[in-house]
């Protein structure tokens, strides 16, 4: 092997950052908890901006940009905002270096401090609905349907890559509406449309809900979210929506005349995905020897390898690939053609299968001659020798079913991993084994929180169109009318 | 007119700035010198970046991303670069807010001070070979053709929207390579590919030359830069493109063993352009109706405004389009069909000439029964009937002779405002009209400097390719072998 990675089964946290700084995702940066996303982790990310992109204008939203930096006073403004977001984050309290005059390099220049500090962006809200007072007076100007894909910053202590770093990038949707109805329709459109994204493109199953009230959003009045299970049986938040109710318009005085004249608060939902979307792609369907790469967000498609002795042999096989280039090229498939010679194919092989790349083609003279051409596939490991007649046409329909394929393994993992507990010793039992746990809760704050001290488990979400039933707590014994989703989460 | 905008000959200052905000290109924030990028700005800057990342990538170079704070002690370690960047600039001093004991809000943790403050990118070439020291070591891991979208914030004391603002969106190209000649080569493609962007898509003529010593970029050996006109004569420094020699591969340590195996330091350049440009764009062609925008990148390239009394007319003239929208789309050419019926059309013809929408349609009842079409191009404002039948061929010729009706508008007025100053004189005269100066400058930054603190006039470029002949420096009379062009500047 070329790069030695911790197996999933010894540590399979060291395999996770193993995998991520090995494959070329990303590494730790010299700022305390921040990363740098590498050319191949930023292609990936790439990918899902521009399909995300994609899906938030065909449902009418459109981008703009709004400053990096919020005033201290705006996180004040909004009761529970504040208590969720203006803790752990970045202060700028000063606008100038000068020359350190007792000797080399700068220091902060005392007289250059700011009147009131500048928080630099956790989210958005504060200084979104701090515009949007201005852009907003008539129903006229409503529904208002803006994106931004930015920077953030939350001072985490305990940080990994992707999944929970200091600087992250996301987007962020802020919606204002006219009515209560047409915001939660909104809040669950973007929901669908972070499932189909995670479903279609990361081929990763989610589950669609809502959060119990606890893990709400800090100033929303329902978070819906979608979850993911890791390889692990742990969940991972990989989406949310939120319907803010009139929370921020009232917190920065933004009415708008609806049609009889009369002045309402206006409605919000606000909603986003992260580049930790990144760290779950990875722990969904990577393996011991590398990543697994769903086709669809693969930065390389297809890896073509020859195995050459000289020049000549070189050429032939580079004449033979030429056309398939070109078809892939037309088939809007990513290829990477390694003619290397400074590397060994073993050691390229290697290379590949650490890189995710959803498919190998290797031709030797022997396969040469006889009109064929190895085709290894990423996902399950099996090679076969193929006609490389018709091959162009053989990978279309192979990235097609290495996608559904890594889909499908997920979604058998993820299904057979939802066990139902309905005792506390049910629970107790099931906890200890990877998977998530439906079961009843009495809905209230102190049981979820006793579930979490005693078991570390959290309520992930509560299923929408769940079935309705009678139960028990599986804690309290208290009547419920539903089962939700309790799992250890990252 | 629906919005009043004050115009050029009054005061071109305020001419643009009403453009800027009348239009809805970009607002004020609530936080000094921060701009909001409206929808409809952003929209002109992800076209931009759409076309300048496929000219990056088609020459060679990936994406990644880079941490957005710096530890201010990075910022010494080349001596230059501090001088020129470790001055007006955000700083992070600490990292949590808590409950003010003594009322509301929220105040900074005194306990939560950072052992090292952190700066806010200004740019990034210290956090980034710093990181590319992790990542040299030998010949074969060169060149590194890396390029980051990014925002980056300078302390501005002036602002200017788009043109001059605390934060501002860009990219930065920082590119490693092993030998000098390699990297001014490097330098010298982003500056062609600055200057095809900028003349294709921006319909701008460019300038394309070296910088005086003066105006280099702080830590650089050259800097490369495309100039443009503005309308009011001034000069816009459009884009740069720095040959940074081994200068922080010395500051940072980034060395790399050669063919031979002997260790040498990395060559390096850097290059970027910024929201700036779309300053420029609105300043190169619009007019005191409203914005004139480059078909290439306008949001909206067509307009259609059906008149209409009633649902049926409406109906009629929309069934009329229906095939020809289609069509359009096809040609990838980007419509709005306006039939909100609560704006009179004299309201909307207005509003599309303000937003600098190229090509204009209009149709009534008469046009209707008559097959025609009324159509109006917003660059010189000419309307004309034209026959319905094969309209969507003559659209997008029309956008075509559009763009290179600006371009050739926008040449002919830069080449007849460059003018010869031999005397100073001459030079003192011509500085008073707009335009630019062409003139012999004896090479010194002490004459550079004096006729700045006369003129406010300053060295724009050295022109690429620049005619030697002999001369006079234009001020000192000293002998001098090429001319240089000055201009008061943006």
């Amino acid at each position: 092997m070329a790069k030695e990675i911790t197996s999933r089964v010894n540590d399979y946290s060291q395999w996770y950052n193993d995998l991520v700084v090995k494959s070329g995702l990303a590494d730790h940066s010299s700022v305390r908890g921040c990363m740098v996303i590498k050319p191949y982790g930023f292609a990936i990310w790439e990918k899902m901006q521009a399909a995300l992109d994609k899906m938030f204008k065909d449902t009418g939203h459109v981008n703009a940009y709004f400053p990096l930096l919020i005033p201290k006073s705006f996180l004040s403004k909004e009761a529970s905002h504040v208590e969720g977001f203006a803790k752990e984050c970045a202060v700028v309290t000063h606008y100038r270096l000068i020359n350190d005059p007792n000797g080399k390099g700068v220091i902060v220049d005392p007289d250059a401090k700011l009147e009131e500090e500048l928080i630099i962006r956790p989210t958005s809200e504060t200084i979104i609905w701090n515009t949007y007072k201005n852009w907003i007076q008539s129903y006229r100007d409503l529904p208002l349907l803006i994106n931004q894909w930015a920077n953030v910053v939350r001072w985490e202590m305990r940080t990994r890559l992707f999944l929970r770093t200091a600087e992250f990038l996301w987007q962020e949707g802020h919606t204002a509406h006219s009515t209560s109805q047409e915001a939660i329709e909104e809040t669950e459109r973007m929901l669908d449309v972070y499932a189909e994204f995670a479903e279609k493109w990361m081929a990763m199953p989610v589950l669609k809900g809502k959060k119990s009230p606890n893990e709400r959003f800090a100033g929303a009045l329902d978070t819906y979210c979608i979850e993911a299970m890791m390889q692990d049986g742990q969940a991972l938040q990989a989406g949310t929506s939120h319907f803010l109710g009139q929370n921020f318009a009232k917190a920065f005085d933004v009415k708008f005349a609806n049609k009889e004249g009369k002045e309402e608060f206006v409605w919000a939902t606000s909603w986003g995905v992260s580049t930790r979307l990144i760290g779950a792609l990875i722990m969904a369907h990577s393996d011991d020897e590398g990543l697994v790469l769903p086709p669809m967000l693969a930065p390389i498609q297809v890896a073509i390898v020859p195995i050459f002795k000289g020049e000549e042999d070189l050429k032939k096989i580079e004449e033979k690939f030429a056309p398939l280039l070109l078809e892939l090229k037309a088939k809007n498939i990513s290829v990477k053609f390694d003619k290397d010679d400074t590397k060994r194919p073993g050691f390229k092989f290697a290379e590949y299968e650490l890189k995710g790349v959803p498919v190998r083609l290797a031709m030797g003279m022997r396969d040469y001659d006889a009109g064929t051409v190895e085709v290894a596939r990423r996902d399950t490991k099996e090679k076969s020798v193929q006609q490389f007649e018709g091959i162009g046409n053989y990978i279309e329909k192979l990235l097609e079913d290495i996608q559904s394929n890594i889909y499908n393994r997920a979604k058998t993992f993820r299904d057979t991993h939802i066990r139902e507990a309905n005792t506390w010793d049910e629970f107790l039992k099931a906890i200890e084994e990877p998977g998530f746990i439906s079961a009843h809760w009495d809905g209230t704050s102190a049981t979820e929180e006793k579930i979490k001290e005693l078991t570390k488990a959290t309520i992930r979400c509560i299923p929408l169109n769940n079935k309705q039933e009678d139960g028990k707590c599986v804690f309290t014994g208290s009547p419920s009318k539903e089962r939700v989703v309790f799992a250890r989460a990252y």
